[in-house]
C-alpha cells in the first residue's frame, strides 16, 4: 500500500522533482506491531535534514499518522517514507510556490538468514567510491545511484554487505549500513563529515557505547585499519547490528565488544518496546 | 505533454527507482522547427552512460519518434528525456527482470535575456560544492540535489549562473552549464574526471576549437586562475555560450576567443539545421 500525500495511490506526478533532480529525503523506518520503531530519531533525522535542503518543516503528527494506517494490523515490515520537493518545471531552480510531497509505503519484513547476526557475515570491498561533498554528508537523500552500483557489484549469495570507500580510499559506510570497527577495546566509526549516511542506529550504537563506558572514537579511519581490526561489525535500522565473520580473506572471530554492543542494543530496543 | 513508455501520461508508477535512488539518467535537447539538435551526440552520450549504469541498451529510433511526436509542429522547445532503471522493490539491488522506463517531456523554450548572449552574464560563486565519484564523472545522471542547492544560492535576478567547485576548492562547472576560461590565446576546461557532467556543447566547442587551430587544455583548473583568466564563458545544449562579462566583482571584457568560437558555433549548428 502507498500514500502519496495521505491519498492511497500507486503513481505520482511525472513532474516530482525527486524524480527529476534526486531533489527529496527518506527514511527507512522498522514496524513492529503496527508502531514504528525509534520514531522520533527517524523524525529528528527527517528535519533536520528538511532544514538543510531548505525544504522547512514537516508535520510529524501527520506521517505519524499515515505510518500507522499503512502499518495497521501489522505484526513486523518495514515503512519508507519519501520526501520531496514536490512538483515542478525544468531548471534546477525550485518553483517560489512548491509544496512538498510525501510517499510512504509498506514493505514485508526482509528474510535476512539468522546466522547474520550469530555467525556474522562476509563483507565485500565495493570499488564503486562513495561521493565526497560536505553540504550533503550524513544527509539520507534520494541520490542514491552510488550505492546501487556498488550493490551491483558482488553476488548476494556470497556477501551479505558492500563496504564503500571515497575517492581518497577511506572507509565510509557499507551500502545500506555504517561501519565500525574494533581495535584494541577501542569502538571506531567513520567521522562521515564529508559523505555518507549517518544512521539512526549508528546514533544509537554510539550512545550505548559512551553510556557502557566503552571508549568511541568518531574519525577518518583508512582502509588498512579494517584489517589490523579485532572486530568489525555493521549497523542499521533494519537490520540492528551484523557482525563481520570475513573480510578481505580474513576471519574476524572475536566478538568482545561486538557481542556486549549487541545486548546493549537488545536492552534497549525491547525497553523501548 | 508527457510520454510514459510511449503513452500520453503525467504519471508515473510510485515505486519508480528513478524517484526511491536518483537509478538513471537524462537528456535535455532543443527542438528546432519540430526536430531535435545534435540528436546523436544526446543518444551517444546517453548510450554510454547507460552501458555505465549496466542499463543495456537504448532504442534510440523509439526514442526519435517519441521526440519527434511530442515536438510536432513546435517552432522551439525543449525535449527532456529521462531513463530510469523501472519499477523495483525497497532495497538499492535492481530486480533480476527490471525494465527501463523512458519520460519524454516537451518544454517551451526558456525565455533568456538577449543580453547574456550580447553583453555577457554575472557568475556567481556557489558553496555548495560538486560531489566527487570517480565513478559518476561526467554522466547526466538524476542525482542532482547539488545543483538545486547551489542554485538557490543567489538571487536571479543578479546572477544569470553560478559557479561550482569541487570540496577541494577546484573549478568544475555552472549549475546547469560548462566553463571555460580564456588565458594567453589557450582555451582551457576542466577536465572532469573525478566529477561534473560531460555536455554535448562542450564537446562541440572544443572540437570546433581544436579544428581552428585553437590551444585547447582539459585540466584541473584552481578556482585562482578564474581571477587571472581573459576570458570566461559557460555553455550547454540550450544557451549555447553566454561569455562572462563579471566573476567576483572582477570585469571580463575581452572576447578574443570567445567571440570567434561563437562565430564557429553558430555556423557548425546552421550546417546542422
Amino acid at each position: 500500500m502507498i500514500l502519496v500525500n495521505g491519498d492511497s495511490k500507486d503513481v505520482i506526478p511525472a513532474d516530482d522533482r525527486g524524480l527529476a533532480y534526486g531533489d527529496g529525503l527518506f527514511e527507512t523506518i522498522q514496524i513492529e506491531r503496527g508502531r514504528p520503531v525509534l520514531w522520533k530519531r527517524h523524525m529528528q533525522r527527517l528535519q533536520a535534514a528538511c532544514e538543510v535542503l531548505g525544504m522547512g518543516r514537516i508535520d510529524s503528527d501527520i506521517l505519524l499518522r499515515e505510518c500507522l494506517s499503512i502499518s495497521l494490523d501489522q505484526e513486523r515490515g518495514v515503512v519508507k517514507i519519501i520526501i520531496t520537493r514536490g512538483s515542478g518545471g525544468r531548471g534546477y531552480r525550485p518553483d517560489s510556490e512548491w509544496q512538498p510531497r510525501r510517499i510512504l509505503s509498506f514493505h514485508a519484513w526482509p528474510d535476512f538468514p539468522e546466522t547474520n547476526v550469530s555467525k556474522g557475515i562476509r563483507l565485500f570491498l565495493c570499488s564503486t567510491p562513495v561521493s565526497s561533498n560536505a553540504r550533503l554528508a550524513g544527509l539520507k537523500t534520494l541520490c542514491r545511484l552510488e550505492q546501487v552500483l556498488a550493490t551491483m557489484e558482488w553476488d548476494e549469495s556470497q556477501y551479505s554487505e558492500g563496504l564503500m570507500l571515497d575517492d581518497k580510499g577511506q572507509v565510509i559506510e557499507g551500502t545500506r549500513s555504517n561501519i565500525f570497527l574494533v581495535k584494541d577495546g577501542v569502538l571506531i566509526t567513520p567521522v562521515l563529515e564529508a559523505s555518507g549516511i549517518k544512521g539512526i542506529m549508528r546514533d544509537v550504537i554510539v550512545e550505548l557505547a559512551h553510556e557502557a563506558g566503552i571508549t568511541v572514537q568518531e574519525r577518518n579511519i583508512d582502509r588498512k585499519e579494517l584489517l589490523d581490526a579485532d572486530e568489525i561489525f555493521v549497523s542499521n535500522s533494519i537490520i540492528k547490528l551484523w557482525p563481520v565473520r570475513e573480510y578481505q580473506e580474513k576471519d574476524y572471530n572475536s566478538r568482545m565488544i561486538t557481542g556486549r554492543i549487541m545486548q546493549l542494543l537488545e536492552q534497549h530496543l525491547s525497553d523501548y518496546e
